[in-house]
C-alpha cells in the first residue's frame, strides 16, 4: 500500500523532524525508537511499510528543507551526520514541498489545494493520501453557522468572506479529494459539523487534536495513578518554557488559550474532578526546541494527610511529536484502506484532546489502539 | 463476615496509623480516601465490610497504642482531634494487642502464636483471620535445606535452631491455625517452598511482598509510559530519604539491600531490559515519616535524541500503607472465604515486588484485581 | 528604649505571626530563629531589646486577633500550644489593635490616624514609634502631580479628592506624628518626593520595599554567584503558587504586576543584564500559607556550553516574614535614635526592592547593614 | 611575564578542555566566560596574560590529545567547530605532553619529573611554570612517619618503598624544580608537613584542593544565606549522579570517601554546626561529562515551622573546570613573582576544600581574593 504522507507546514521542525527520521528509517541509518507502530504490540502487516510511505506537503514559508534540516542538526534536534548523509534525499523530498496556493475565494483556494493532492496521488502512484497537519497553531475562530452544515459551508466559501480557518479549509479540501486528515495541532481542523457531513460523504476517516508529547503525556500516566490508589488531587498547577517557533507562536495568547485548555482536559476527565490550578506556557527564547515543564501537584491520603509531588520534564518537542506523525499517518491509511470513515477515536493514544474519546488514561488507550490495529483486515497477530 | 485483622507490629507506625483509622471510618470521622476497595470500580458485597473487621495483633514494644498514636498525631500523620476523639476505642483495641510469645524452640513459639490466633477468633468470633505482617524489615535468612520441604521444616522446627525468620514463622502459624497471610514488608514471609506446602494443606491463602506505596508507585506508572511510547531509558537513579523507626532500620545494609531489590525489578519487568542507575535509602531523622524521594531518568527518543525527567515525592508513608492494610485484609478474607488458597498473584497492585505476578504495570495489575473482585461470589457488580 | 511597633494590617497574617512569635520570645517559649538582630555579627545594645517592645496597630477586619492566630495555628503556621499559652496576651494585644479610622478628606483621615499614634505613644510611655505596613498590597496608583510636591499634598489632601493610597496615608500620618516608617509590602508607602520632604521635616527615617522572604532571597544569593564566576545567564524563569489571603490578591493583576517587577529587579541589578524570563505568581488556595516557588535557571559556560539548574522553595511566608518585621521595628527604632532621617538604604538585606539601595547581593547587604549597626552609638561590639 | 602551565593528567577531560580553550581564548575564536580572572573585578595587568602561558604536561595514556578533544566534541562539552578549527594547535600542544617517567626509587622518578619541567621551562624561555594537578583522584594513601618531615622524606624516597602518592610525588618534583603547584583534586599533592617544609625552602607557593565548580559551589553561596537570615538547617542530603572517566573513577570508594568529606565541609564551617545527611556520588555511565546533582534542604524557622528547598544542578564539569585551572595558573604563578612561598589561602574562591582557609562562603572568599589581586605589585586598579 503506497501510502502519501501531506505535511500541513512541510518545512516545520516537527516535519522536518519526521521528513530526516523517515528517511534515516527507510535508509536503515536508525531505529525506530518512538514509533509505537514499530512495537511488538502493534507491528502489524494491515499497516503500510515504512518503505512505502512517500512525503510531500504544503509550506507558507521559503527557507529550503534542507536549511531547516541543518538548523535543527544544529540545535540538538536531529544528528549532523544525519543530515550530512541524507543531503540529497531531503532536497528530493523538497521537491514535492508546494506553496500553500491561494485562490480568489476560499472555494477556489480548496479546490487548488486539491489539485496538489490529486496531482501528488497520481504522479506517485500512491494507493492512498493523509493530509497530516503540523502547521502554526492557529486562534479558535469565531463561530459562524455556516460551520454547521456543509450546504451552507460551500454556499459561504464560494462568496468573499474567510469562512474556514486555514486548518479546517485544509480539511475540507483533503476531504473533497478523498484523502483523510490528521490534525497534530490543537488547531479546528475537521472539528466542524459541516466538515464531519462532508468527511461521511467523502467516505475518509480523519483524527485528532493536539499530538501528546510532554507534561500531558505524564499526566495522562499519573492522573490514573492518583484515581486508581483513591488519593484526593487537590492541586495540579504547571508551566511550560519553550522556545521554537511553535514556543513563540503560543506565546500569543489566543493560542496559549487554545493549548492550555487542551493540556488540563485529561485532569477532570480522569480524576471525575477538576482539581486547582492551571498550566500555563512561556516563551523563552533561549530554550529552543527542549521545552522544560514542571508540575506541582498536592493531595490528600488518608484520614486528609497532604503531599505533595514534583516533576520536571525535558523533552525535545519535534523529537518526541515526528514519529508520532508517521505513526498516525500509518494507521489512518490503514483505517481507511479497511472502510472507516469519519472520525477515530481509538488514536486518542496520540492527542491531548482527543475527538470522541472517553478514555484518558494512557493505559486505556493504549489497549483501545492494539485493538483497533487487531482488528483491521490482514492484521491479526 | 466478621474478619479479624491480625497486626504484626501492632503498635508501630502503620499498624497504628491502620488502627485510628479504621475507628475513625467505622466511627464516621473520616473519608475512605486511599482506600481502594471502596472506590466504585472495586467496592463490592463480596468483601467484608469495614464495619465487620476487628483489629488486634502482636508487638514486642511495650509503648502502649495511644502513646504512638498521639506521637503520630505530633508528626502530622494523624490528625489530633480524631486521636482525642477516638482515645477509649484506641485503648480497647489495645487490650488485643499480646506480646510476642516465645517458646523453647520455634515449634513452641509457632504453637504460642498460634493459640493466640484462635483465641482471638473464639473470642471475638471471627469468620476469618487474617495475619497482617506491619512489622519491622528484617535481613534476608541464610538459606537452609528446611526451607524448600515442609517435613524437613517441621523437623528442624522442633530442635534447638533458629530455622525461620521471624516472618516466617508468623506465616507457619497463621498457615496451621487457619489464618490467610499477607506479608507487608520485604522480610521473606511466607516465601518458602515448604510453607507454601502448609498454605496448600491448610487450603488458606497468602500475598506480599512490600507494600507499594511511594516512589515505587510512580515507576509503575512511568515505566509503562516510556514503553509504549517505544522510548529508551537509559538511566533510572534515584534516593530516598527517610526517617522514622522504617527508616532507622532500613539504614541497616541488610535490610536496605533487601528493599532496593524490590524497588528496582518494576523497571526490567515493565520495560523489558534493566536501565542504568539504583535505588539509595538514606536515614534522616528529621525527615520522620514524610518521605522525600527524587528519581532522575534520563531517556532517547527518535534518532537518539536525548532527554530527561525528574520527580520528587513527598510522601507520607504510614498514611499511604494503612488503607492498603486494611484493602488487603478485606481481599484476602473474601479470598479464604471464596475457598483460594496458595499465592493471590491477583494482588500485585498492592506491591514492589508480588508474588508470582508478571504484571508490572499499574494499570494492568488494576484490571487483574478488579477482574478479581468481580470473579468472587457473591460480588459481581 | 521603650519602643511601639505600629502594624498597618495587624490581623493579617504576617502581622499576627509577628505578634505571637514576639510573645512567645518574650515569655521565652520559643528561641529567636529567624531575628537577624540576634544573630552574633548583629545583636547589639544600641537596638531595643525584644522585652522593651509594644505592639499595637489599625486593621479593616473585625476578625478577633485570637481567631486569626488559632486559624494560622490549624494551618501550621505558628505551633498551636503557644496559641494556647499566650491566650490571655493575645488578647491584650488585641486591645492596641484599632479600626482603621476614617474622616470626611484624607487629610482628616490622617489626623485621626496620627491621633491613634499619639495615643498609642503616650499612654505606653514610648520612647519611639515605627509604624510597619503589613496590609494588603494596593494596585500601584496613578501618579499625580500632588505626589512630587508637599506644599500641593497638603493642599491636595484638604480636597475631596483621593490623592494618596492607603499605605501612602499612612505614612503621611506616620510621619506628622513623629514616627517612622517601613513598608514590608510592594506598595507605594514613602515612595514619593513629597512624602520623603515630610520626613526630612520631622526629622523620621523611613525603609521598604517588599519584604524579601522566599523565592527572591534566594536569587539574591544565586545571582551572585554566576556572576562572580562569570557564567552567563540566560533564563531565569519562575512560578510562585501560593494560597493565603496575599495569595488572593495577589492574583489580582495589579497587585500581581506590582509584586512581579520586585521580584525580578535583582537579576538585572546583580548580572548587569537582564535574562529572559518572567515571574509568575498564581493563587492556589490549596497551599495555603506554604508558598511552592520553582526556577529554572539556564546558564552558559566556558565555550559556550549550556547548562541549567532548578530549585523548588517551599516556604512559610508568614513564618519567614514575621521575625524580620521585629528586626525592622528595632532597627529603624534605633536609626531615629540615632538621629537619622529619610531613607535607610542600610536596611536593603531585608527588602525585594530597596529603597535608594544599590547593593543587591545578600552579602553585600549583610554587610552593609552589620556596618550600619556597628556605627549606632552604643552599638560597638 | 611567560608562564608555562603544566598539566599533570595533561589528556583527561578538564586538561584538553583547557587546553581547548586555552587556543580558543588566544585565537579570539571564543569569549573567556567562566575566566573569573577576566571578571572586571579581578582583570589585572599583575597577572599573566592569557597569550603569555604555554600548556603541556604529564600523562599516562597514549590516546593523542587531539582525539580526546574530538570525542569531548562528540559529548557536546567542547564545540566541535572550535576542535576543527584549532586542528593543527591542539597537536602541536600534544608535543609538550611528555609519558610520566619513571625511576627505579621514587626519588629518581621525582627527578626525572622535576627534569620535564626544567626542559619545559628552558626550551620555552618561561619566566615561571605552574604545575596543576588534574589527573585521576587518588585514594588517601596511609600516613607514614616519613611524610612529616623532609628530611626523612628525602631519605625514605631513595629507598625501594612507594612513600607518596603519585600527586604527591608530583607537588614534591615541582617544588625541587622551582615550580609552584595547584592541586585541582582531592588527592593529598602537597598537604603533607614535609612538603610544606620543601615548597617554603625552595621559596614556591602552592594551592588545593578540589576545584569547586558544581554542588558546592551552590552550597558555598545558599549554606550563608541560611546562616545570614538565622534559619535552622536540619538536613542537607545530596545525590550526585556523574559519567566519564572522573565519574567511574570515583565510584571507588576509597575516592569517592575523598570526596565526599570535601563536598560537605563547607556546611559545617559556614553554619557553625553539622546537619544531618550525606552527599552521595553514583557514577552513571550514560550522563557522561554533564553531571546531575541533586540537593535537598530542610530547615526550619520562627517558631519552629518547617520548610525545605530542593534544588537540581545539570552542569557540564569539564566546561566548569577548564577556566578556573587557566585562573588558578594566572593567579599562582602571579603570586610567585611577588614572592610568595608556601600555602595561598587566598584562593579558597576556586576549591572545595581549601588549605588554611576560615572563609566559606563564596562571597568572602571573592572579596579575599580580589584584595589578592589587588595587593599584587603592578595589579592597583
Ligand atoms: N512538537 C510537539 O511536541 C507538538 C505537540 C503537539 C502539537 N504540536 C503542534 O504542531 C505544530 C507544528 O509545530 P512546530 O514546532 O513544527 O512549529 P513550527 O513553527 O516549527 O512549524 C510550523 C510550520 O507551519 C508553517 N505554516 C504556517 N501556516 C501554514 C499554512 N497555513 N499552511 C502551510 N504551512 C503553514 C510555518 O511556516 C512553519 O514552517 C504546532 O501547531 C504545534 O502546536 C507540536
Ligand atoms: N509505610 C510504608 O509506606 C511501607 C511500605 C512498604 C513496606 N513497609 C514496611 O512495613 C513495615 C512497618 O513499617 P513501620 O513504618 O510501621 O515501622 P515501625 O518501625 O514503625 O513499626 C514496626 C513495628 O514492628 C514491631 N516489631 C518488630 N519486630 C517484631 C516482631 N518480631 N513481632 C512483632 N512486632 C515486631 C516493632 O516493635 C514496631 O512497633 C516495615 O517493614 C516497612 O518496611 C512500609
Ligand atoms: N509573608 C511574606 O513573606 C511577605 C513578603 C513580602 C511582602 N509581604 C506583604 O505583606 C503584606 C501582608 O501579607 P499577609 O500575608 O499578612 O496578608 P493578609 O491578607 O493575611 O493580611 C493583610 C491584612 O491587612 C488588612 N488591611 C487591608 N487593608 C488595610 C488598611 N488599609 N489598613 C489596615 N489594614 C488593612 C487586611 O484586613 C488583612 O488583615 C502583603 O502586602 C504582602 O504582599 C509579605
Ligand atoms: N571537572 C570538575 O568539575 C572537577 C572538579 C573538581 C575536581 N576535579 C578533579 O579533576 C581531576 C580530573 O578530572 P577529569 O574529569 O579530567 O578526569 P579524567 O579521568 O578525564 O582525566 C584524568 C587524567 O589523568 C590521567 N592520569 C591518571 N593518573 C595520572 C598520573 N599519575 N600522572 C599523569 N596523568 C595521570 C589519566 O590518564 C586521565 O587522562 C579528577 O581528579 C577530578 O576529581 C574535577
Ligand atoms: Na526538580
Ligand atoms: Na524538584
Amino acid at each position: 500500500m503506497r501510502t502519501g504522507v501531506w505535511l500541513v507546514g512541510a518545512r516545520g521542525s516537527v516535519a522536518a523532524t519526521s521528513i530526516v527520521g523517515w528517511l534515516a528509517l527507510r535508509a536503515g541509518l536508525a531505529e525506530p525508537t518512538g514509533c509505537v507502530t514499530e512495537l511488538p504490540g502493534l507491528r502489524s502487516p494491515a499497516l503500510p511499510a515504512l518503505g512505502e510511505l512517500v512525503l510531500g506537503g504544503h509550506e507558507i514559508a521559503d527557507t529550503p528543507l534542507l536549511k531547516k534540516a541543518e538548523a535543527l542538526a544544529a540545535a540538538g534536534v536531529v544528528p549532523a551526520r544525519l543530515v550530512d548523509a541524507l543531503h540529497d534525499e531531503i532536497v528530493t523530498v523538497d521537491d514535492d514541498v508546494r506553496p500553500l496556493p491561494t485562490g480568489d475565494t476560499q472555494a477556489a483556494t480548496a479546490a487548488l489545494i486539491a489539485a496538489d493532492l490529486a496531482d501528488f496521488r497520481t504522479r506517485l502512484a500512491l494507493d492512498e493520501v493523509v493530509v497530516v497537519n503540523v502547521s502554526t497553531t492557529e486562534p479558535a475562530p469565531d463561530p459562524l453557522p455556516a460551520h454547521a452544515d456543509l450546504a451552507a459551508l460551500e454556499e459561504a466559501l464560494a462568496g468573499p468572506d474567510r469562512v474556514l480557518p486555514p486548518s479546517s479549509l485544509a480539511a475540507y479540501a483533503a476531504f473533497t479529494a478523498g484523502c483523510s486528515y490528521v490534525d497534530f495541532t490543537p488547531s479546528t481542523g475537521a472539528r466542524l459539523p459541516a466538515l464531519h457531513e462532508l468527511a461521511v460523504r467523502h467516505g475518509v476517516p480523519y483524527a485528532g487534536h493536539d499530538g501528546k508529547t510532554g507534561e500531558t503525556l505524564v499526566k495522562s500516566v499519573l492522573a490514573p495513578m492518583f484515581a486508581l490508589r483513591h488519593l484526593r488531587v487537590r492541586t495540579w498547577s504547571g508551566i511550560n518554557l519553550l522556545g521554537g517557533g511553535d514556543g513563540a507562536n503560543l506565546a500569543e495568547p489566543a493560542a496559549n488559550a487554545a493549548k492550555t485548555a487542551s493540556k488540563q482536559r485529561v485532569l477532570g476527565e480522569t480524576l471525575g474532578y477538576q482539581p486547582q490550578g492551571t498550566t500555563r506556557i512561556e516563551y523563552v527564547d533561549d530554550i529552543g526546541d527542549f521545552k522544560t515543564a514542571w508540575d506541582l501537584i498536592t493531595f490528600s491520603g488518608f484520614l486528609g494527610t497532604a503531599m505533595r509531588m514534583e516533576f520536571s520534564w525535558h523533552g525535545c518537542d519535534s523529537a518526541l511529536a515526528a514519529p508520532l506523525v508517521l505513526d498516525l499517518a500509518r494507521l489512518t491509511a490503514a483505517a481507511h484502506a479497511a472502510g472507516r470513515h469519519g472520525p477515530l477515536p481509538e488514536l486518542a493514544f496520540f492527542f491531548k484532546d482527543p475527538i470522541d474519546a472517553t478514555a484518558h488514561s494512557l493505559d486505556e488507550q493504549w489497549r483501545i489502539l492494539a485493538d483497533f490495529v487487531g482488528s483491521l483486515p490482514g492484521g491479526e497477530h
